[in-house]
């Protein structure tokens, strides 16, 4: 269960630690014919293990011909190296070449991104996507540790629907070679959008529940947000109000960032030297800072007397903020993370809560300095008639949606929850700006590689 | 974060804390004008908190007409009752009515499980269904808790996939509206059978990796095991052969079912006393073997001498093991779990390792008592020719293939990994005998509910 991260976190531990394996790529190699240093990468981390070969042991012919990439087995002893660039090193006593490699496309960090994203077989083997997935990885589990903590029930809605969820967005169908319609005559089968109605009907009788699931929209858009198929986290709970709601989305964020930062040293380092040297500070203030509330009416106003700033001038209630009013909000206005409350119902989803006002929804957008919209979430409208009636002003097919309106009428005491993109949060917390570069296998439209 | 679940596992602990609040939904009521008697259940646990009202504090009335499923808010002080069925209680200072329910459809137990399929949104509500959900819900979470204990990277393996995996199996098709193919000219789109191919591929450079997502199989079968939606895991690690992927597999279940039976006294307690009386011992008896492993030749030596138990009686080398085949090794040659190592390649997916024998791939299935195979895994090929030579023998598109294939040219070291279905897993745990009831929204040939 040794790893090279765990090596180099604690150098002086496990200084001159004997019989230590470590099987791992090759990610440098140099020498001559008396002494060889080879660089490994075991995956645990972004960071390198020196090996150093020396002595009679070996074949060195063979450790020259070790191409990188390789895969390599060697038993040493762990040295500490205080005064040297790496902490630690390893002095080997037993080489094996498991695997070397042919034309490996990998041959420096020098490669542009966009290269990259046509081998999504190897990419994860430069540093900066080795970190984008390390640190990708940590953060699911992470949210799953943080509602296991809490004891939420892990909810699977279904992937395959004959809902369409939010009315908004295209959809993907789903059908089989067959032909007759494989899930029976008349049932519409299409790619869920969202796991939350269905997530909704647990929350009832499980209360806090939340779903991490692909979902998936089939917007024919090439942006560097937007991807065909992406991860959803949504939490959904019965009891709670916009304002647990949005207390439960800080505490997420916040826990689950926490953690990421305090398992990654390496690849923060490595990030903020190469990516973005703003990185950690960002991270560290929304950490250290109160999540910020405003109505949207309030946010009118302030990006009214500023609308010189924006494309879309025409700032007035009833406007669906852009990214360009997200970014002024949480990067001018607060300078930091935001919840923005209270939205009008018009460009809002169907279920949400309809306030007093009759003009907007219980329903927040948290906003981030660099990304805009990481969280949108809202209370759901628990009152039977009032969901009704919306559904149908919005002409939408009530029939499909009879057992969701049921639940009205079934102990729903009006519940709360959020949905967030898990690739933005991996941009959001590795700096990187194409979600393309966040997921192993991007699907975006026009593009299926492997 | 009180739950009535941790009232119960300590009354003792809680005996007279005061100005607790319960929310939660009513399981029975019953009383008269002056005392009421409420069973209450908040999802944590399948087990209630009695809470009782006395006094003139209360609106009897009100109280009377709380229906079953009915959503309530209590404030009131627990009292530990050690010499009742309950051993504890809440007395009750405050009541709220949150959500009366209207023609609530579970007024009793006795719901048959193929009624209680016509209703998903609300049979988690009953206490069979809320004892499978909830333990599939720490199966889940105990899988990813596992993995991120030992360092393994979580894998996304790409859902919407150009790759069929393993070629067996049925695929669906994904298509949008429009008349242009969403992901580009000649690509075909269809839903993953595996995420293997491309964890295999992490594998290599992330060395420990693990996926834990949907999959989708359009089989119109209709039997109790089978449906076109389901969950699996899959693990795929660098440097390992088919005894290190065995002990893993092992490791992997009884870590995670010892966990899953420590939360849940309240559920096993249910389910042991009204599904299957064995459960536990079964389970128990699992978790306190080690794991047998036969040989496939072995296994068919042992099936001939009683061919006459099968309906199958053809046995001899090449045959695919049916499940009655898989449930006399494990449940009468074993009498607990076993692996079958070893197979014939001629049933065996391309991508396992080849034996010397040049007869059979290094692959087991894992079988266990009453379920029979609940995992399949194998060390996968690394040597490129042999690997395409299999390729072109099964007539399997190499062009589609190509990027898998060059990984042997990139440091594939020689990888090892399983496929567990998770659903499987639930089945086993629970003693439910149907797919159907272990997944929410169950997905079946011509069934798409909600």
């Amino acid at each position: 269960m040794n790893s090279i991260k765990m090596f180099l976190l604690k150098p002086e531990y496990y200084d001159n630690y004997e019989n230590i394996k470590v099987r791992g790529w090759v990610s440098a190699n140099r020498g001559n014919k008396k002494m060889r240093f080879l660089m490994v990468n075991d995956g645990s981390t972004v960071a390198n293990l020196q090996v150093v070969f020396k002595g009679e042991n070996f074949d060195y012919e063979l450790l020259d011909q070790v191409n990188l990439g390789a895969a390599v087995e060697i038993i040493g002893t762990l040295k500490a190296t205080p005064e040297a660039k790496q902490p630690i090193e390893l002095l080997a006593t037993e080489f094996k070449l498991s695997k070397n490699t042919n034309d490996f496309p990998i041959q420096n960090q020098e490669i542009a991104l966009e290269t990259l994203r046509e081998m999504p077989h190897v990419r994860h083997r430069t540093n900066f996507l080795k970190c984008v997935m390390l640190i990708r990885s940590t953060l699911a589990q992470e949210i799953h540790r943080f509602f296991m903590t809490r004891e939420f029930y892990y909810m699977s809605s279904p992937i395959i629907t004959s809902n369409d969820g939010e009315g908004a967005g295209e959809t993907f169908n789903v059908d089989d070679d067959s032909k007759e319609p494989f899930f029976g005559k008349g049932n519409r089968a299409t790619l869920g959008v969202t796991g939350q109605l269905h997530a909704e009907s647990y929350a009832i009788g499980m209360k806090k529940v939340y779903t991490f699931a692909p979902t998936f929209r089939a917007e024919n858009s090439n942006t560097k947000k937007h991807a065909a198929e992406f991860w959803m986290v949504e939490p959904e709970v019965a009891f709670y109000d916009l304002k647990d709601d949005i207390k439960l989305a800080d505490d997420m964020l916040k826990v689950v960032i926490r953690n990421t930062i305090a398992k990654h040293p390496f690849e923060f380092d490595y990030l903020v030297k190469n990516i973005d040297e703003n990185l950690l500070a960002r991270l560290n203030k929304f950490l250290e800072s109160d999540l910020k509330v405003i109505e949207y009416r309030k946010a009118i106003e302030e990006l009214a007397k500023v609308k010189d700033r924006f494309e879309n001038q025409d700032i007035k209630f009833g406007l669906d903020l852009a990214t360009e009013h997200e970014r002024y909000i949480s990067e001018v206005l607060f300078d930091g993370p935001v919840a923005v409350i209270n939205f009008p119902k018009d460009f809002k989803a169907f279920y949400m809560k309809q306030n007093d006002d009759n003009e907007t929804v219980a329903a927040f957008d948290l906003l981030v300095p660099g990304i805009g919209e990481l969280i949108g979430g809202s209370q759901r409208e628990e009152n039977y008639d009032k969901l009704l009636k919306r559904i149908n002003e919005l002409n939408i097919d009530a029939e499909s949606l009879e057992w969701y309106l049921n639940l009205r009428n079934f102990g729903d005491s009006g519940s709360a929850g959020f949905g967030l993109g898990f690739e933005r949060l991996v941009m959001y917390v590795t700096g990187a700006d194409n979600i393309r570069d966040v997921i192993p296998y991007p699907r975006t439209s026009g593009n299926i590689r492997m």
